[in-house]
């Protein structure tokens, strides 16, 4: 408990090679020490009033905030949203202190 | 891992009692089985072009797409969706099964 979160949703551009972005996404993240937890995946559900055209979620979790603000200046992640950025039509970030009422098991 | 995901992010309207209503879906959550965790977060970055408004995180986990079925159905989240749709300017919901590169721990 007590994590700091880095919740990401995005909805893609037309034409985008999506399956190699996140491949590039999972190999930055792994290289990044910072980074205590890692998870995403693709909506499922597809009711459009539900996700307003979302369709990825990226979630990441720090140890504190001071964590993500050196993962967010890494140059690995930097570099990386040289091409992340450019493919999204649209973005939300939501970064909070997380916090938790059931603990994952 | 092999969780499946409930992610909402909201918009609360003006004057909703947030704080009153976080402890109701607390309340709520606590009392459903299904859910396997539940963590929520209030955004502190406010940085509009990255939250687009939105202001609040919830995440949820279920074992498998079938005990979010039978959460969404269950009598108390019918009961407390009554009070909460009504205070939302605006959601986002995005249910994925998901993938796991790094665990929490």
């Amino acid at each position: 408990m007590g994590t700091y979160n880095h919740y990401v949703i995005v909805k893609f551009k037309d034409g985008v090679k999506v399956e190699e972005l996140i491949q590039e996404m999972e190999k930055m993240v792994s290289g990044i020490d910072h980074v205590k937890s890692f998870e995403w995946g693709k909506d499922t559900e597809g009711h459009d009033m539900l996700t307003q055209g979302f369709t990825h979620a990226f979630l990441m979790t720090f140890n504190e905030k001071e964590a993500l603000n050196a993962f967010q200046v890494h140059p690995n992640h930097v570099e990386f949203s040289k091409i992340f950025s450019p493919a999204l039509e649209k973005i939300v970030v939501m970064d909070f202190p997380s916090i938790t009422l059931k603990a994952p098991t």
